[in-house]
């Protein structure tokens, strides 16, 4: 569903069917919220077959023309769903926490947090080797689109010289300079001496599984690498390698191969790797009814929403 | 000394006896750097006696006409030299780095850094109760100079509603408010719900002494205080009583009232307190000299340094 006809027999249908059904995988806190945005909206709670389906799950959307992912991540719904049906999603005020988490981790480990905190919680004034400049501002941001950009204006306005990565090297406004995922390893500028900080902000797509080899690695030498996007760009045994070879200095992980972490993962336990539990993007909410209420809005003008996947690409 | 004329004189003084003395407190790996800049400057090294005292101690400036203070905080040296001796002291890059300092340890407050790096070193994944966003962005910073503006920008890039407080509630751009101390506890725009984050950056001086009550407090509710000025500006008994109570839900520390911090202090293993050794505003050599090269050009076309300290009001 691309075209603005589809977008147009949508809106009809929505006129002659006006039913929506909550998934049973939205969490009892969000329900009334989006039953009462619903209500408002002149739509009808359907228990099945409804125009509109809010869920994350693709085998609770039979008969939907509409779904709409109460979260960011859609892989799962966009490989399931039929071409015809349109798939929306919710990005809402994530961009800005997700930049708020690679930032507060950033100046953690420039600052020594889990030093000072060892230190404090066992009653130990040690002012010696305190934190110095890195003496080098670039940060590197693989994946330029919507959390991209936000994390790349938030290194900006902490003093970084930022350069994108993304598969087409369109130019954006918010790095300093994009640079195609091809030539990462051949350009001087996201590599080298001048990178301190890299920040992988991809989604899961067929083309971004593994997109962080080894040998991208090599553009990098003791940087810090924090990942909020998804954890299949980058396998474990390349990660541990980049560690133990010195191109990683600290790994900052919010997402991992496999989620929830088994206990026996070797990324567990290493004062060089931190772990944070998927917590980076959290959704609330009144994200989930604005980008609903955006969608419909734009639907019923007959508009391709803003927050449409891209289904052929995955995200 | 704060007429042109006697900048005048000092710069007569400057050609006629163009020497330096370097005190035996500058640290080793700075005295080379400073005697290549003196040399440079046709300022000839003197043991004793020079127009010049680079020195943060008292009992070295004897004979001078011009002390200069590596550091900051020139507390000791205000009370101490005779009036008609310009004092100037170094800034450099040390406010950028106490703003990034700051942010540093607010954001890690907010993201619970102490949590995950613990679950991290243990082997926990336990995504339940995730970070929230605060629910309220003000921030008051308390001390308006170069060190307190240059914080209050760096709460502004990351959201914060910034209202400053100083002696004279004189406005400043880089602050969205700024109000007189006197009405820091009748003003409902710094405390009160909207206020998350209270910084300390003040100078000792015998007014600043203190200058933290538990009356003022008051205005505060559950909000995370960071000192980055002076230890004095807040008594250790004063502060401990606002985190019993929970005016203050977190306090870190990068000065105390005695330095080092004593190991019976009850400031230490305290879970809702993080102490740090003085390590905000470390000065490097380079800052030194840059200092120094701006007063020098400054004296001698007459006009009184820009790094003059106000010796009047001890700062």
């Amino acid at each position: 569903m691309t075209s603005e006809l589809t977008i147009h027999d949508l809106a009809g249908v929505l006129r002659t069917r006006p039913t929506v059904h909550l998934g049973d995988d939205v969490v009892p806190g969000w329900r009334g919220a989006l039953a009462t945005w619903a209500l408002a909206h002149g739509l009808e709670i359907a228990e099945r077959d409804a125009t509109l389906a809010i869920t994350a799950r693709p085998d609770r959307t039979a008969g939907a023309a509409w779904v709409h992912s109460p979260y960011a991540g859609i892989e799962h719904l966009a490989s399931a769903l039929p071409d015809d049906v349109l798939l929306t999603r919710t990005t809402g005020t994530m961009p800005q926490r997700i930049a708020e988490y690679v930032l507060a981790w950033v100046l953690a480990e420039r600052w020594q947090t889990a030093r000072y905190l060892a230190d404090s919680a066992s009653g130990t004034w040690d002012p010696a080797d305190p934190p110095a400049p890195p003496g080098r501002n670039g940060a590197v941001v693989i994946g330029t689109g919507t959390m991209g950009q936000a994390i790349a204006r938030a290194l900006a306005a902490t003093g970084h010289r930022v350069t994108g990565l993304s598969r087409s090297g369109r130019p954006d406004d918010a790095f300093d300079d994009v640079l195609p995922f091809a030539q990462a390893h051949d350009a001087p500028a996201p590599g080298g001496s001048g990178t301190d900080v890299v920040v992988l902000a991809l989604p899961h797509t067929a083309q971004t599984a593994g997109l962080i080899t080894p040998q991208l690695l090599r553009a990098f030498d003791g940087v810090h690498l924090v990942n909020i996007g998804r954890g299949s760009a980058i396998r474990t045994d390349t990660l541990l390698h980049a560690l133990d070879t010195g191109r990683v200095r600290h790994a900052t992980l919010d997402v991992t191969e496999q989620e929830p972490l088994g206990p026996s993962s070797p990324l567990w336990r290493r004062p060089d790797v931190t772990i944070t539990p998927h917590i980076s993007g959290r959704t609330l909410p009144s994200d989930v009814v604005a980008a609903l209420d955006e969608a419909l809005t734009q639907i019923r003008a007959g508009v391709r929403p803003a927050s449409a996947a891209a289904r052929d690409r995955g995200y």
